[in-house]
């Protein structure tokens, strides 16, 4: 056994109205908070509001930040956190999907120091304000790790960081918030898990606590994947799919992710309007062809979490049978893409291959199968 | 999905070797620190002096309180606070088997306070000294987990206490200190790995989290708990009892026990000379023969984790055959043992069954089959 180091200090709530219950975390902390979403779901869905008004009975002062975008940039970053400095406040609350989720951890690290937040890349943060976070979709595992994506939008390139001060104090994870997830934002985030699961369960830094969390996730999403996909409202699905989430986002928080991500970062980072579980969607049968070689008997282990009788294949096709069931997993939430169906230029995808390396080297390294940028480009075109 | 509650700080450091970090970890925490271990197994193998030289290596003022014997005294957990305080020292390191670490976090709790330790059974405390764990044994959990259990010498009481801050900051947690387990220990405290997998698994208190931990334990049991036992020097084994340890030390943290820690607890209680894991195993097969009904599913997916294959078997015989597979685990370590062996006197059962419910009585709530003070005492019976 190498050295492992374990640990993840987060306070995780999870329950049906379990968000009646921020403004009592909440103050704990401080007594003046900023709220960072999006722009319109948690408006329209009425949770806001309702945030709003529980903080507010709770005494706690709240500023709104719902600047943020999806692939939300370092300039919304930076005025989120020029406003917590301002403002002055104690708290920062995340609210909604992996977006304002990300940008919430990075303005509390950009909050209390005098650098913008691309500089972190470099600079090593080692306090933050304390974050909230209150998780309105099942994928990102943002909720429950340390980890912040986000995109420079003068050179398109979309790095992932992270450092202990930026885990999340609490997350709140309440199902009910879930059902307002339209299909196809339940498909591209659910898929999301899918991949979180596959690359920490197979990558280099695999180890025995995520690789528990991973098979607990996958028995999850067998159960309730397509489920929440297709009746929305079913809220025993959309509870299981929000613990399959923090199951796979506390198992890449120790055991980080692979090429899938690698690649689709630079992608969704160059076209923002992609949404990160669907590029990942048109670039996981390829990656999973190519990792077969070094991943046989992992991924006949999570084909029988998955529920796949062996009968009478050989190691070899019970292993394949994992990418079929992908295939057909991708067929029933209707995420069966190339990615020239999401509008990438075949003219970028050498830039995306190079940016794998420049902004996401840590999850190329720990893909089971060595990638060079020749083999990223090739990935890409066969996804094409 | 009631609401569920998911939370544990602790900095866990594996790997062979990694206590020559205990000097670094430490002096994060404190320049003056209190040792907490037992009378001799760490004096013989050396591990006292190796921590000692380390810590001074750092900087470190140590004092060692070496007075912890096996089902540590309320008295002594008293003497070793008094000692902490009169040091001032600023950390407690806790080093050995369950004894020492539980009692490190009861003088770390006691030292903060003006009260002995008996009166945080009805006082809850909110602060403790901060506390690092060096684990000795596989079995305790005591190393990644809140709870301590002390006994009270005057009435034979064994009750289990746990707070917030008595989580340990950091555990280390190195095979080669686990090499100079004679195999009776490894057998006793393997064994109580093997009961904390069982009883967080079936517990009323059982999570998706838990249960992961849980699976991944029982599949570590069974390719490394014989052989650990039976070769003291593989490396390999003892890493693998580690991790075993520690997701089932993880997994009580959340879900808590089941009737046989209620009642293994007052009879070591009364009779201190009882290794715990000893106790666990005269009480085993008869509490999952009571258990059985409620547990037949639990029964037979632990089986399948034990490589038990199903064959032919109804799904009754199948959930029975785990405790056939008990009875041959018992067998294999030596350990298929009745209470009456254990030197328990026939007239004690009554009393043991009485503080089951005075002193362990969230853990009999917890226990899958309801018990009652007579079910309790019949349990005792049929194991003596």
């Amino acid at each position: 056994m190498d050295i492992l180091n374990i640990y993840n200090p987060i306070k995780m709530h999870f329950g049906r109205g379990v968000i009646n219950e921020a403004g009592n975390i909440a103050k704990k902390y401080a007594d003046s908070v900023l709220i960072v979403t999006g722009k319109s779901s948690m408006q329209k869905s009425g949770t806001l509001d309702k945030l709003l008004k529980i903080l507010k009975n709770a005494g706690i002062d709240s500023t709104v930040f719902d600047k943020i975008t999806p692939n939300p940039t370092t300039d919304d970053i930076d005025a989120g956190a020029d406003i917590a400095r301002e403002k002055g406040v104690g708290l920062i609350i995340g609210l909604g999907g992996g977006s304002p989720l990300d940008s919430a951890k990075a303005i509390a690290v950009t909050a209390k120091g005098n650098i913008p937040v691309w500089n972190y890349l470099k600079t090593a943060a080692i306090e933050a304000l304390p974050v909230i976070t209150i998780v309105s979709t099942s994928g990102t595992g943002s909720e429950v790790n340390k980890y912040s994506v986000m995109t420079n939008p003068k050179t398109g390139e979309k790095p992932g960081f992270g450092y202990e001060c930026m885990y999340p104090k609490e997350a709140i994870i309440d199902p009910e918030i879930m059902v307002s997830m339209p299909p196809h934002v339940t498909a591209a985030t659910g898929f999301d898990i899918f991949v979180h699961t596959l690359e920490a369960f197979t990558g280099k830094m695999k180890n025995i606590f995520s690789s528990a969390y991973c098979m607990q996730a996958f028995c999850l999403l067998e159960d309730n994947f397509v489920r929440a996909y297709r009746e929305p409202q079913d809220l025993d699905a959309r509870s299981d799919m929000a613990l399959a989430s923090a199951l796979a986002g506390l198992a890449i928080d120790m055991s980080g992710v692979g090429i899938m991500h690698a690649l689709e970062h630079p992608m969704s980072g160059n076209y923002p309007n992609i949404a990160h579980g669907a590029g990942l969607a048109g670039l996981a049968i390829e990656s999973m062809k190519y990792n077969l070689k070094a991943c046989r008997r992992d991924f006949m282990l999570i084909a029988h979490h998955l529920g796949i009788k062996r009968m009478k294949r050989s190691e070899d096709e019970y292993a394949y049978s994992l990418i079929e069931k992908t295939e057909e997993m991708l067929a029933s939430i209707n995420l069966n893409i190339r990615l020239k169906d999401l509008g990438v230029e075949k003219d970028k995808l050498p830039k995306i291959a190079k940016e794998a390396f420049t902004t996401m080297g840590f999850a190329v390294q720990n893909n089971p199968v060595t990638v060079n940028e020749q083999d990223a480009l090739m990935l890409l075109e066969a996804s094409y």
